[in-house]
């Protein structure tokens, strides 16, 4: 069986984690430890080896304060206030009645006073990244995303008692619903072939029925069919946290293999030599029923090549096509104190009693530096040049900035690729391994004014 | 002479001045009193009858506290450090040395380490659009664009000691140079014929040469060259306040007269008629020097049909071409306390103890409304059915949101001019000339909702 | 009464008169005569003066091979065989049955074995622009555009017996229709108000009904509403000849308003003064009903500054955007032999027995030449460069290729403008007024390559 | 060695042989001869198993009138008196004079009088598809495309004595230089990497160096360097007809592959299984160098899935997407006398003395048909409907025309199998697979009205 149940003598609040978890030095065991946070008291390893991908889990905490300080609808009330909250683009009025989904949104901004009217009037709100308004959810994915490498995203929902807001469906998305506020029925159901909504009569009897409740955790992979609703006398609020989207073998491998064709047609005469005079006349569909041994022949060439083919496969080049949309995909990070303090945002500079004062500190021989996240900045060749990928300037909004790269000078890019695998230790401006004293004090300049590392003692 | 010198005895400071005009109920008072503050101790009146457009002014306050609290240095700095700037595209990094002007911005965010050292390095700073990171130029510009009927814009620039930014030139607006911090050595010359940069010899010798002071005001017109420079010893910060950008009774022709020439075109059998069979034989340009009757006649045929389509001008329907598109280039309002509270922001309706609560309340027959400014809304019409245009969801960036508009049913026409008229005075919603009490509910309901209204008490 | 009926004793053959048209020197005279032939007997004087854009008019000839030579059904038949006809583009399949009006085109191409199969089913056929296929409707079309200044157009219609492949309507064009087989009733109405198609009910009774036979012409102005059918026993075939679309002065005037109103701006202050500051208060649809002094005289403004427009008017310039639009328009010439072989395209050069022959033939001083047609070129001025644009190159399917010009070296200009105006006369090439022998030569090539010329006696 | 010299004591003219091609019921038949006669004496089978795409083969023939007839000079200068020839479009001029390539295309219309010019000063003749101006190339290529199964071209070159027109370079097509007038001296190099052009340097010593008079033939497979150049005392005109670009078995499997993969996706869980949660650590170019278990273990899953993604190639869809587009490339048929007598094109239909006669002669059972040419037609199936693909609509202009094809309905599908397999036999309509007669007739009408199928004897 898949779900665990048990109580929870003592946890600590998110605001106390999130404050240890900036103590912690290396970002990578940070957002391991926030994932186990997450999962707690599954342990990540054998989550990852067990249940990862394969099957639904639940867990029931029995204290309703376990996520408390991660959402809550009063935060939800803040946002429409104060930000510029837009029907049909950052929230959702959803309903689903008598077996018919609904969706109200009507134009322009959402404001207290219509969204909490059609709230009361039985209509579900979805938020839609709510990490863009929320500073915790922020936070929070932005760990998590070095934790997957692959793009945390989440929603929040919230629905009025009694009600339901979506159809049974399923998602492409490996999700983590995290139980805030009241209480939610769901139900999971087995695996079946894409369709966006299900009718109740498709879906056969859940695998998993469970009532939610503040503090709880259901996690289920993609492909698995799930409804949620809630109890006649309390409303649900919950935030889904997905991640792995369009992150399998499979997605590596479109970028893989058309690199790899290209590469083989370049070197192998095999793949340049012409098709058969006559193929036309015995392949194709209206060929396809025919006993024709050139058929034979013709399939096994191809099969051979195919094969052939995975001697010419850039794997390396193609995993840095995948890691230059993860990072367009990722949210920029959220810095520590320390990490402000000992970064250009924490630089000394700026604008006193009618000057500019402390301008121009610079990189040292001895200045100790690293990058300022593991995640950060990624060197990637386009077979010319190479280029440092970084998140630093992506925005919390989805995409809104275009994906953010520089040329690394040659001179620079050993250097570059030293301090890259150096994290998590800070190194000394002068071991890096340029040729001159210039190059190094230079790349590290750079650097910093770009926000990629931050020094050991502030400059 | 077009210029003032004199000593104010007492000011008002910024901060009072603005809580002050927030008590003033109708916002084209509001614009009228925050106008005469810019420009006092010249009467408005005045101003617009013997300056405006005309020549430029001076006024030398000797009080450097007089725009105290519109922008500051340290206020750049603080949006340096906390918003996110970017190079060219909020900010310009320039300099004019030896005759030669040059930008120097590199891509990516401006932070305080990297800003400050390009003015300690002698270049000016420029920053495109302060009204998006400073909430005091917002206010001023967005009840200013009211006074003017036309975008209201800033730049705010920031100059060394003993440098310059700029070469001499001029631009398409009317430019109020507000000296906020330190001196600027400023000349003003005769207009001239169009061209971007000017090199000193080209310009002659300036009709106004003076050193502005903080507090101090220049005024020119569009079209009249000008420069500025730093003294050695002190830096100089001052907003350009700008308007009437293509703003001209040609500007408004270039609406009218297509519009004229077509419904020329379907009403008047003249525009109709062919040309003469022959006229390429003797008009165009190979013939201009022909000394033939034919070509009088053609061009005083031309003539009186450019006369006669003076009679055709929709010039309502032109007006409000112009009057879109300056809705699209404001400012949202920025509504006071008391709006706020009046208005749908304002709305109870909020989420508390697990509950939405004081949902709904509606508008009544005796409910009292208005306009929540004179120039948030206009009625026009695209000859099919009446559109109300409104700046109330514009962005503070320009042009961010698309024009925004929705449609007025016919039931609704009558009562939203009647309720456009009527500002500032409030009105029933009973007294709205709708045919239904429902359709007089719905209306106030819809603007409402829109935040175009608000009441005269609290719903 | 605007119908004529008469006997014609005697008339050219239409071969013989393209014989004779190809005699005349002057291409004006010969588009004169070909236009005169059309009209016959009515004088083409009293024609333009009387009738043209004003009323129908029926010329009835009793000789039905008046026209004979034009366009048959024979060829019609020969042009489905031998080019390449599609449906939908070249040629359309129509009823009009009950009062509904269809159109059958299939896809692809259309052969005589559909074609004629539609035919005997009671369907008309419209070949869409008979010029590209038809050697002689194209020799007409492109004398006839001479003489109207503006593209002339051609439609063949091909009506069964009994029946009516078109809805009553009416064109935008000047239309004459030619009979050139069996016999056709037509009933024109007067002009109404726009509208694709009318019912029976809908436009009264004709004003003029006549069985149009072979050999008889019928016109009618743009506006005029009518309608042909087949009597029971005869089918019909007609070309319609038409010209004059988008040839007003509304549509020079479309041309002439904007580019006036930019020189007005340039060139007077009133034109870039700025609007009152607060015309959108009083002006505009919302404020229409208003009875305010300040509209009176805003209007007022509006009306004078249109008429002072006049005085801006670069009409020269704006009729050669209309004659660069009609040059673009035209077909290219059908040269006469004698053209052929004076021009680029009789000259010697050529391939024989192995080798390249008779080449290198260059004007002289003493070379006689004059553009090749009146209509085949024309100077026109971008405001910075002179260019030459010209027919000769167009092709025979309508805007195919783009319109053809090249600049003309400001050493070239007079001598160009010189040459256009000597037209029907020879000039020597040493006559041209050009500052070197080298232009005059160098010019006098040119023109010859891009066959705009042609000499006196074959080079 | 691979080159042959013989004489050949008897040719037949290139007329009579196109004649007796004419007479070969079986189009795959009049392909393969005609390829036979092209290559002569080689025996077919014999070049296609050792020379083709292997080396270059000279066919020395002391004949030269062999290719007499397919195409001459004098054809040339009749082109380019009768068509409208564009430099640069259909016509390059060119030259390589001490090691410079220049193109001297003027704009405009190529007319003897400048195109004989630019040959008497020493430039190259490129003729770009002189498939689209002469019947007898068309004739030729349009038979040949039936042999290759892949678009067959033709360029022709006409070279001034003592000149050279191209700088040596290598093209991706299969080449077949027909000498056709005077004598080129041939280089042929070895093969070497992708570049343009190259100096006389680069490309060391030729492998093959000869003297191609009329008649003689020089194949040579793509990416084999070559040069020609003409003796000072004679000129030379030459056709390349090439084949076989991009139409190698890379070709085809960048059309199997992405399709391939799409399938694994959806049917092989291995394939939708995310990636390792670290994999960034570790692949990509920045690790590339190390030496790390886990990139053994990655690259072995990379290589095994890419070998099993050859279990789901969907070969025939893909071979019919290469079929499509070489059905688009196709030059239409040249239908020889009897075809066209016995299709839709020498169908009865016709006007005749006032009236359409002989409409509507219509398929019945026993009539007997087949496809008109082998290769005219191609079922195709994009999953969800069956398409029929045609050549018969398009155009002698390259692309000109978008790909044919229309929807075969379910009712249709087999016995257009049935009748594409059939050929070269004719069947009648009564013993197509349909289930009722009707159907067959309509399936029938429709094959015939669109020129695809012809009759046993004229209907």
């Amino acid at each position: 069986l898949f779900f665990l149940q048990f109580q929870i003598t003592y946890v600590e609040a998110l605001g106390d984690l999130l404050n240890d978890l900036a103590e912690i030095s290396n970002s990578r065991e940070r957002a391991s430890k926030l994932f186990q946070w997450l999962i707690h008291p599954i342990p990540s390893k054998s989550f990852f080896k067990d249940t990862w991908e394969k099957k639904p889990v639940l867990v029931q905490r029995q204290n309703i304060n376990y996520y408390k300080g991660l959402f809550s609808t009063a935060e939800f009330d803040r946002i429409l206030r104060q930000e510029n909250i837009q029907y049909g683009v950052n929230l959702d009025v959803t309903s689903y009645t008598n077996g018919k989904r609904e969706t109200h949104n009507p134009p322009g901004r959402a404001l207290p006073f219509t969204v909490w009217d059609f709230y009361e009037r039985g209509c579900s709100l979805r938020m839609l990244n709510p990490q863009a308004f929320s500073s915790t959810v922020w936070n929070v994915l932005s760990i998590l995303q070095e934790q997957f490498g692959s793009m945390a995203g989440a929603n929040v929902y919230l629905t009025p008692p009694g009600t339901q807001g979506f159809a049974p469906h399923y998602d492409d998305i490996e999700a983590f619903v995290i139980q805030l506020e009241g209480k939610k029925h769901w139900r999971v159901y087995d695996p079946r072939c894409p369709s966006s909504n299900f009718s109740q009569s498709e879906i056969g009897k859940p695998i998993l029925e469970v009532v939610l409740e503040a503090g709880d955790l259901l996690y289920f992979p993609r492909g698995f069919i799930h409804q949620g609703d809630c109890l006649p006398d309390v409303h649900s609020l919950h935030l889904t946290v997905s991640s792995y989207q369009r992150n399998s073998w499979g997605d590596l491998l479109a970028k893989v293999v058309p690199a790899a064709l290209e590469m083989a047609m370049e070197e192998d005469v095999e793949f340049r030599r012409g098709l058969p005079l006559d193929y036309l006349t015995y392949m194709g569909v209206q060929n396809s029923d025919k006993d024709d041994p050139r058929r034979v022949q013709f399939l096994s060439r191809i099969n051979g090549l195919m094969k052939k083919l995975a001697a010419y496969a850039p794997v390396d080049a193609a995993v840095d096509q995948k890691a230059i949309d993860f990072f367009h995909d990722c949210l920029p990070p959220t810095l520590t104190a320390e990490e402000l303090a000992s970064s250009v945002h924490g630089a000394p500079s700026r604008w006193e009693n009618g000057k500019a004062v402390d301008v121009g500190a610079l990189m040292k021989s001895q200045t100790r530096i690293r990058l300022i996240r593991s995640g950060i900045a990624r060197l990637c060749s386009d077979g010319e040049a190479v280029w440092l990928y970084y998140t630093a300037d992506n925005s919390r909004v989805y995409h809104k900035e275009e994906p953010k790269s520089f040329e690394i000078k040659p001179e620079h890019t050993d250097a570059t690729e030293f301090l890259i695998h150096a994290y998590p230790k800070f190194v000394t401006v002068g071991s890096l391994p340029c040729e001159s004293a210039e190059d190094k004090v230079s790349l590290a300049g750079v650097l910093f004014e770009k926000g990629l590392i931050h020094t050991a003692e502030p400059l």
